[in-house]
């Protein structure tokens, strides 16, 4: 029998021969977010979509990687700036300076951010906004704002908070939130009348130094281990990998501190060759995506069943999930423009 | 001034200009820990330590990985079954043929526990414990078990897990088990009476196919990604990477299902040339590791630091930890037979 750690084979039958008969096995998670509706799925923005290009790797073959930029209210400034750096060209010949196991990958300016730096910074074009301590109050937002861009509480998404707020959501046990939710296609965590986003894998934030530094958007990190959860709140995050993850968490990790590439290994720093907002390429190049609605039926049956694997792999199903357990389902779809 | 996501540099002054005379800036929980008296430190046993040596990268450097195995009352049937296939050399040989994003490295035989498998399974050697679906009682533990080898409960010990119990510990908020706790070295859940350990990042595990099939401990896999809980209770998890975690977390993502290399991608099945107990290695290839005690009191501020970050670089203290972001410390030291 071939076998796997976590299979899809069907080999249900063989696994249960006691109530095989009885009921077919429980859907995957993937396979009920494979039978959603059209409808269930909604458009990312080109212009909340930042299509990053990284050198050919070893072997020439090409890497791409697409991030997913958050939505108003957070982070706007930071945001703001990283289209100002993407449309300026700034991006462009900067490179992944490092690479922390269980942490992070970040990329930047290698004669910035970084300890083993040999040169002279780059100038950051004009524009960009200013950023400081006072910026960090975007860095959460009263939760009706999360609820509705346009001020009123709409149901669906009322009633998500109402599911996470009275403990009937699959997302329980936080160590790090009151309470946590996906919303607007976003892992959030609420706590006195505020929400804020939270660092699970994938999920894009904003290198800085010390407070009061709120870092600009010129240098990006995204998680590449366990979610480190004790930086929410206290770094920018601005949005997350949809493309591409694993171009960026299987790079060689740096042997200087905190995982830079010390300047004896400086040709493990991948070169970046353009970050580009997805709206400003030609039709033809600019992918779309699209994520399956955080408010719909088909999304919570995903979600309960992430916290309850009864697919036939399992023996006990855990009843519950941590919230970065609970991936938001995202897919690309083909460009019609 | 350089900068990076998390810094140890010395710039507490420019970055906290009001309270830098005031007090010197908190220990960070790296600091805490090196500050350890030696006495708080635990030898890991050469019985329980795997020294798996894959082939050199493509630069030709050495890739060795160390895997310090669980102790009694944990899985003990699986490792039984690991240093015999060890000491059989039946491992010499084998290969990664798994590495799935975000989840775990899988290495055994390619032609076994492989979807992509092209030839025949390699024979298992004599000796091997049968493992049905009735060892996975050995999975859990009564709690007694875990907090003494010997039968009593032993002081220091039963304050951790009044602690926990208590919700007095830095580990609050689990989605998936009633209380968490890290005894013996390791990080367990506690429910019922009962004790079960964690997939945490770089725990180690043993892969199977269907229940009841329970695996041999043949067939292994390490977690890349944010720790897949959900699996807690339903795979027997047999140890954890204490040494060279970035030669499989960094190795590149298979193609096929659930990560497996394909065919066409043979060649990056990244080659195991042996993996060996410690003990039965000359005393000058032997190595030597010791973790920190979990129940020493610079294991104690240790954890409490992880869950309340106040370190410089930090803003708003979390106020908890997951348990899977407070990994036990663990350190090589110099052979000394």
């Amino acid at each position: 029998m071939k076998r796997a750690l976590v299979t899809a084979l069907a080999a249900t039958a063989l696994a249960f021969p006691l109530t095989a008969q009885e009921a077919p096995p429980a859907p995957s998670p993937a396979e009920i977010v494979a039978g959603a509706d059209g409808s269930e799925w909604i458009d990312i923005l080109p212009e909340d979509l930042l299509v990053m290009t990284l050198a050919p790797d070893r072997d020439g073959k090409a890497r791409r990687v697409v991030i997913q930029l958050m939505p108003e209210p957070f982070s706007q400034g930071w945001i703001a700036n990283i289209r100002t750096l993407a449309r300026a060209g700034w991006y462009d010949g900067i490179s992944v300076n490092r690479v922390q196991d269980n942490y992070v990958t970040q990329w930047g300016d290698p004669n910035y951010d970084n300890p083993e730096a040999e040169g002279e910074a780059k100038p950051l074009p004009e524009g960009l906004r200013v950023i400081d301590e006072g910026s960090y109050t975007t860095l959460w937002s009263d939760i009706p704002a999360v609820f509705s861009q346009a001020g009123e509480i709409i149901t669906s998404r009322a009633q998500d908070l109402q599911r996470a707020m009275t403990g009937q959501s699959p997302m329980r046990g936080d160590a790090y939130a009151a309470t946590t939710v996906l919303a607007e296609g976003w892992p959030l965590g609420l706590e006195d009348g505020k929400a804020w986003p939270l660092h699970c894998y994938g999920m894009v934030g904003v290198g800085r130094g010390m407070s009061p530094d709120a870092g600009s958007g010129a240098e990006l990190y995204t998680v590449i281990g366990h979610a480190p959860r004790h930086l929410d709140r206290n770094i920018a995050l601005v949005g997350r990998v949809i493309e591409g993850m694993e171009h960026l968490s299987s790079l060689p990790r740096g042997s200087g501190d905190l995982g830079f590439y010390t300047a004896e290994e400086a040709d493990k720093r991948t070169p970046i060759l353009s970050i580009r907002v997805a709206r400003d390429l030609p039709a033809a190049e600019r992918p779309r995506f699209e994520y399956l609605g955080t408010d719909s039926q088909t999304f919570a049956r995903y979600a309960e069943a992430r916290a309850n694997r009864r697919d036939p792999f399992f023996i006990v199903p855990a009843g519950g999930a941590d919230i970065c357990n609970i991936p938001v389902p995202v897919r690309s779809t083909p460009a019609t423009d």
